[in-house]
């Protein structure tokens, strides 16, 4: 029984869990937590009309090789092919890998099992089918997501050091440094100064700790992004994983994995604050267990 | 010489052209109206935090058939294969067809050659190449655009009638209706009350007039989206189709095919207003012909 | 414990088994049966170069669709994309679904597993990765197969009845009457009359029976092809499935599913006799778990 | 007018043109050349079933990268997908590159085209279009080809030279040095001992002159086959390729690119004889511009 796993005592350290919090048929998860006034406080901090973007640039591999194109080493999450249209008129098709720590992408609740089971508490493989994702997948903010969005920015004097547990104590302390307040329905972008894909780092990542995550629990976070997520390897080998394990597993929070921070976080600088208008506008395909998203930050 | 082709006598309409307007290197077209005014007069829009998607929503197919999927007839945009991921996560691929009449998509300027060049006067074959587009591809607005929408809704009372050339008139007569003006750098939205594939229509589609893309020129409308744009069949099939040959050809303007304004409309309507921030945040990818969108408007 | 599995008992049928019987590296199989011997007994077949194929002819689909290509309904296990090659060359790529009744195909042995393990005994998941078959996939035949075929034309006068158990005393009536004799390493070909898509068929067609897998293992069959095998809807649903359960995941004999075995039979009517030398040569990739073919008979 | 082009002066080269010579509506140009006599003198080879693949090995990359499958630099002819079948068996799909350097495939007539034309005198656009092609593509030969063989191998005593142009010279003292005679209707596999992707070469390849084109049209060759073909560069920039622009592209002769034929010269000197029954059955795809192939030879 899944319940009895949940059952935590003194010694323990709390899993936070949203499981059943807004019904069997739920799948929005903490995006619930996205009110009408939560986006009119969004809405109050659009003054300027500057904005940024929160993801990663993409160069795409030529899907064929040669001889018709140059022969490519390069890994890329979009594979394009240019296509015969026998008119004047340039066409293509890109072949997308959802999943990629070179593609700023949204995980979809349906991304994550626990045991057998998918938010809030369905059969995976009823979930998880050979013809796409029947439940919880990315049709549950195809359409997109808006909301307040708020930066701590814990790289502001240089990249968080190697192997670096990120606590409730770092988010604190970066509010206080910033003058801001990470309130209900927010998304939370965490700033590490690391490299999205943590296969170019040679030594161990930063990354959230459960505390960060029960943190975020408390606070009422809709959404998390970062330029970096888990650690790699795993700060705590033996436990699941704080972000995909415990966030995105548990608390039903979509996670915007692989996410590029610097533009946003030069703007903030320039601008003396830290919290904006967040709009989340995966390409509107249903079913899907995770898309491409850039994310975008007005001021 | 492509020069001689633009003059123009008193019998013949003229084109609008910006070729040349931006320089030499330019790949942004009519993106470069879009100033910090413009932007800071569309964050002026946003009060309430309300929006629309003006993206229509994608079921894909699976990419396999039987045994492993159901046989599937309809046909999508968007192919996805679920992967063996061997763990109990989901994962999966999606091959996106980036220029369809059932997907919302931006036609970069690349998409379209006058002759055997492209904005602003490129050779095509040295733009267009088997390993993808080099110049005025999806690379000129990968990070986003950001400005104000306007919504002309020639459809308020109903379709428009089949075969219908809109023209500047009908722009002006909803400007008024609507007590709303088009401004140099805004993103225009026309709803037709139309599919968006014109497959889907048994009688000719109403379309876009070479009358009203020149309005769009002299009112320095930034980019384009409708829920029907060209007509099909053609208005005039001599001459160059308004939107694809002159817009995105000729003017540089950037379109978003296909969109579904529907929902759009129905927020106008009830808010008492036509403008708004637009995000357009396509997934970050450079060198596309083109790519999926999912437009939003806040208000 | 598999082993357990396997022990007969007077009042349950024998499951034939070769795990272990050519050591625990194997990657052959049945194809083990395949000595110099046989090829030259297959060679002997070889007098006139009369040929037929035993693949059904597969109509690809375009992989894009509209606009710059028609709109698609039918299903099939080949999608093409014409590429854009900048020069006066025309070139595609096919996206190929290796397992599909519309596709005459061979498993390699690694398609099946018995629990959590493939033959002969190694865990799955080390075997099936997200990156390919490490083992016992179409690496194994991928140079090609040549043997001595056999046609068994259990529909010569007319398709076999729906929901026939196909036995052993049809072989050896089919035998009889064509005057061959199916011996050691032959790829047996068996001809039920029956689309080789189970989905066209409104009635359950016939299928293989165990006692008929059973009398392949006595007749050291190497491999086995026919325009049907499982039947559709199970023959036993209790029970393994005689071909892919047992004869493929026991008896660790390739399959190739799906033939089109009516112009073999055609030829062999004409030319009065029914073996003949067979060659498989599947596209030469490694790693896969099945791969199309086209089988020649050369008489 | 292309009949023009064809006017050969005493100072120019023939070139070899069967344009015209089977009619309007021929498909199969040099494949008609494959009479029953022909492959009754190619089954009087057959006699012992040893046998050779002419075929490179491929190794797929997967198509996805990190997270789930590793990093992989290397370029394949073809990607592998492993699905997700939610059951215990293994499938996949494969996405091919028709026309690679690293795989050996098979040219349809229709890969060329001559100006605007394509065999025997169609105009491209009709016969090349988004869709696939509707002419003189892969549905030719799609059941297959069965011919005799005969190995030229002129690598016998080392790799030919660098830019060494193959003549028919080479041709006839192969013939004399093998004791073989290449006859109508034969299929010509010519081994150059060079690897088949040129850019692997870090000098001039050797390549088929247009003198030994002419010999092979003199001849009546139905197929070539070479783990080199055309020189790479040209041997002569200025002229069409001989092997593509003149075989395939005027003579109508398919080509199987990039075999592998070091196995086939090993068997053919162990055995003492360099002909032998050659059996050509790519997957039975129609309307294709090519297709990998694994070409089989048997004695």
């Amino acid at each position: 029984m899944r319940g009895t796993e949940r059952v935590s005592t003194s010694t323990e350290p709390e899993i936070p869990d949203n499981w059943g919090r807004w019904g069997a048929d739920d799948e929005l998860g903490t995006l619930n937590l996205i009110t009408d006034e939560v986006r009119a406080r969004a809405a109050a901090e659009v003054r300027t009309g500057r904005w940024a973007s929160l993801a990663q640039p993409i160069v795409p591999n030529p899907m064929i090789s040669s001889p018709f194109a140059p022969t490519t080493v390069d890994v890329s999450p979009v594979q394009q092919v240019m296509t015969h249209t026998g008119v004047g008129v340039a066409a293509d098709l890109m072949l997308v890998t959802n999943h990629h720590a070179k593609s700023t992408h949204i995980d979809a609740l349906a991304h994550w099992s626990t045991g057998d089971e998918v938010y809030p508490g369905r059969p995976r493989n009823q979930v998880v089918t050979p013809a796409g994702v029947a439940f919880a997948s990315t049709s549950a903010f195809a359409a997109g997501i808006v909301t307040r969005g708020v930066l701590l920015d814990l790289a502001a004097d240089g990249p968080l050091p190697s192997g670096h547990a990120v606590t409730s104590r770092d988010f604190e302390e970066a509010e206080e440094r910033q003058g801001v307040e990470v309130r209900p329905g927010d998304a939370l972008a965490v700033r590490f100064g690391w490299p999205a894909d943590p296969l170019i780092a040679d030594r161990p990542t930063p990354g959230i700790s459960l505390d960060a995550v029960r943190w975020m629990h408390r606070r009422g976070v809709a959404l998390y992004t970062g330029d970096r997520g888990d650690a790699y390897p795993a700060l705590d080998p033996e436990g699941p994983s704080p972000l995909h394990g415990v966030a995105l597993g548990r608390m039903a929070m979509p996670l915007i994995d692989a996410s590029h921070l610097d533009d946003l976080a030069a703007l903030c600088a320039e601008l003396g604050r830290h919290s904006f208008l967040l709009t989340v506008a995966p390409p509107r395909v249903h079913g899907m267990t995770g898309s491409p998203v850039n994310p975008t930050a007005v001021f």
